[in-house]
């Protein structure tokens, strides 16, 4: 399994992954699920990767061979298709989304065939989320087939693989008007909720949050053992404690 | 969907279930999922049902007429073979499991090549708790196939039906020390998390608190719009975010 979870507010992004892999309980293993492409003065974009890994790693390594220039061996049909514009060039966000389904989808119609025979099918899928300058920052969930849906004021988050845990507090705290801090505490709760109850969900964590129009991404690995995340989780579960001793008794 | 759950506490248990039920979206109604059995003075035994609808209230309708000393109609041999004790009259926590669970696979037995015409299966499942006097209290998961396991210190806590958004809450909150008041307010904020993501857990909640020893139980029912448990809701949101305002930040 995995969890990740992208956050648009009006002063920024916020974006976490787990990175536990997994095939059954006796093999997992740690692989970072956070890719940032940054282009100087340009654009941020954040990408979260969830689903099966060799289609995941596939897609990314093709965005980021595509943003140094460099051609992707395959076939020559599918080479000129994507003759266009790169994570890195694509105009707006809402072309760099379609950059990475368009990466997606070659990579699907080259694995599936071998997959099929196995009784696999290519099942990754994204978060998306940046800002690109002078666009407005902007935040999308690509599913496995390619299409994708956006964040907007009404749900300003957008969740990948093991959601149900963590997202009661993710809707009791945020709204777009929350700041950057207690969104990245709350996403960071939201994580220690989900690993408390699924095995699949671990450590390390990555965190990036951005800020509104600054074009720079700050990142932050929070690793097993990580002094912070004990003392914010510890804090946070005495925190309720006491908010449930102050809630108003049952009335019978 | 359903949402139920148990609690087993010092001080003594906490029971709450919704009251939805649906086949599809297009046809939801009302039931309540809570049932009480009383023997004034020597036990309370409460019983909240999740699954297919028409099994669970099959099962309270046998666990009543057994209770009442009524025969139920159907083969010989089934017949004899609850010729032992009911509900009301069990001599231990264990054996009203087994009377519950014998109810249960008889039901099955009658039912079930009916329902494989269709493709459907039995499904019923119960939390079961409660306390018969010179007992101690217990509380069970009683599984579809009549197989059950009981909640312990580590765990003191079961549900059924949609569990995982209302769970870290309680996994937060809720240990064998909690208070009776405490655990009730955590159990209605569980069912309010649950209740804002899954549109197939719905209100009224039945609530059922149990002290230890008296023998007798307390039900309070929240209907749809209910002030005390808005009013809750509000507190707690309230409360977490002061709580996230006090975090402390992440260190970069």
């Amino acid at each position: 399994m995995t969890y990740c979870v992208g956050v648009l507010l009006k002063d920024g992004l916020v974006f976490a992954s787990d990175s536990r892999t997994h095939a059954g309980v006796d093999n997992f293993s740690s692989f970072c699920k956070t890719t940032v492409f940054e282009r100087s003065g340009d654009r941020v974009l954040v990408l979260l990767s969830s689903g099966n890994l060799a289609g995941t790693q596939a897609v990314i390594n093709v965005l980021k061979q595509q943003g140094e220039g460099l051609g992707v061996v395959e076939g020559q049909a599918e080479r000129a298709e994507r003759a266009g514009p790169t994570i890195l060039t694509a105009r707006t966000m809402f072309d760099t989304a379609n950059v990475v389904a368009d990466a997606m989808r070659s990579i699907e119609r080259r694995d599936q065939p071998y997959l099929a025979r196995s009784d696999i099918t290519f099942n990754a899928s994204f978060i998306l989320g940046g800002q690109i300058k002078g666009e407005p920052m902007r935040l999308f969930r690509i599913y496995a087939e390619g299409n994708f849906i956006e964040a907007g004021v009404d749900t300003p988050y957008l969740q990948t693989g093991e959601a149900k845990y963590g997202k009661p507090i993710i809707d009791r705290v945020i709204t777009p008007s929350t700041t950057l801090a207690d969104a990245s505490k709350c996403v960071l709760v939201s994580f220690d909720s989900t690993m408390r109850s699924n095995l699949s969900v671990a450590m390390p964590i990555d965190l990036v949050v951005y800020e509104r129009d600054t074009l720079v991404a700050k990142q932050r690995r929070f690793e097993q053992g990580d002094e912070y995340f004990r003392a914010l989780s510890a804090a946070w579960s005495e925190g309720v404690r006491t908010v449930f001793r102050k809630l108003p008794g049952v009335d019978w």
